[in-house]
């Protein structure tokens, strides 16, 4: 039985905010496994075979059974290894329901526009708009934390939770959209909770190694930018 | 303790998918609630207050405490009054990433689409093409009932689980679409098991009270549609 648990692949890409959730949540219950890249662009024939609905990164393999979508996934390495480490979850109902909420925010608000963005200049004419839309997310998520954290270090309290892995994948997206466009959406000044929980997460032993400079990822969408500006 | 337990409100509408969400979950378990209906095209000061972020219904007051996102609250229905009654969520973790995974499938493919034919015609042009959508989301649905349900009569089992409530709360409006564009969605022919799954779901007891007929629904898009072009 202990045996057969080990098989644990994971298909995704380095550069994916998604793929960074189940890996953060792999690495806080100590779970070894093994992480099977995507070529940008291409799809491999595991991946079609194993999410056939959206093709999509990341997938998790156990046992040669897959689970699609990010937070799905989070969930289910919760479930399974659940007497390894701390739960992921809050332990509470009300507070499970709080971390959903906040999670499907995150989700709506976040990633749309940081991919907008990314594709964008300091001067271009939608950047005020994506830029204006990116800052009410992060307001509403300082206030979140508020009451999430109930005075501790992260979202989930004393150690990272459910709703610190759905955010915190998208922070080096975010640095590296402060780059491209040229605006501190980070900005302490504004949103000092999120900032200091920003540089705590970034820190913590399960995210460190799973984390993309942002600078890696400004250099990945610009070339990628020029790659489909010259086809 | 038990006094405590007792003060559940649901703030929603007869006509909402995703209120019908809740008030299945909580028939199942067999609790009594306090239902808030909202004035269509109103806004409640209890809903600003209980969902500041999103404005919508439905939301769950449980003791003063506003839990809000229809599939968040079933999930929380089902943990807490968990010794109650059978579990909604499937008892075993590879399942319940299945049931969460086709859940988000028909958020992602359903509702939408059904709101864009309620307000079209046989005659309307982009009629085909969101009808070509909604059948193919009904085909893999049907795929997926088969995988679910393990050759018992729901995709939750024996008895209604996460994912019929999911679904199922959506067929009221499909066969209101059906009457509405002029086109059989719901056909014994394409998707034999889901028919044969969709009157068992609308006879069963939880559900039966609480699902609008058809023809109210078409009313109440005309009368809405109708006042929307008189303005």
């Amino acid at each position: 039985m202990a045996a057969e648990k080990n098989e644990i692949k994971l298909i995704g890409a380095w550069n994916s905010p998604f793929v960074m959730r189940p890996r953060i949540a792999l690495n806080l219950k100590g779970v070894a496994y093994e992480m099977l890249q995507e070529t940008d662009g291409k799809k491999s024939d595991l991946l079609l075979k194993s999410n056939p609905v959206y093709k999509k990164i990341p997938v998790l393999i156990h046992n040669g059974k897959p689970i699609c979508e990010s937070m799905i996934i989070v969930e289910y390495i919760d479930e399974t290894w659940s007497s390894d480490r701390a739960s992921i979850l809050p332990s509470d109902s009300y507070d499970r329901a709080i971390a959903r909420f906040w999670t499907a925010f995150v989700d709506d608000k976040i990633p749309n526009t940081n991919r907008k963005l990314r594709t964008l200049t300091k001067e271009s004419e939608e950047t005020e708009v994506e830029a204006e839309k990116l800052t009410a997310a992060l307001q509403s998520l300082e206030e979140a934390f508020q009451k999430c954290s109930k005075g501790k270090i992260f979202f989930g309290g004393d150690d990272i939770g459910y709703l610190d892995i759905a955010f915190g994948s998208h922070l080096a997206w975010i640095k590296a959209v402060e780059k491209i466009v040229e605006i501190k959406f980070l900005d302490k000044k504004k949103i000092p909770s999120l900032v200091a929980w920003s540089e705590r997460f970034c820190a913590h032993g399960a995210v460190k190694e799973v984390m993309p400079e942002a600078d890696k990822l400004v250099e990945f969408i610009k070339a990628r930018l020029s790659a489909s500006s010259a086809k």
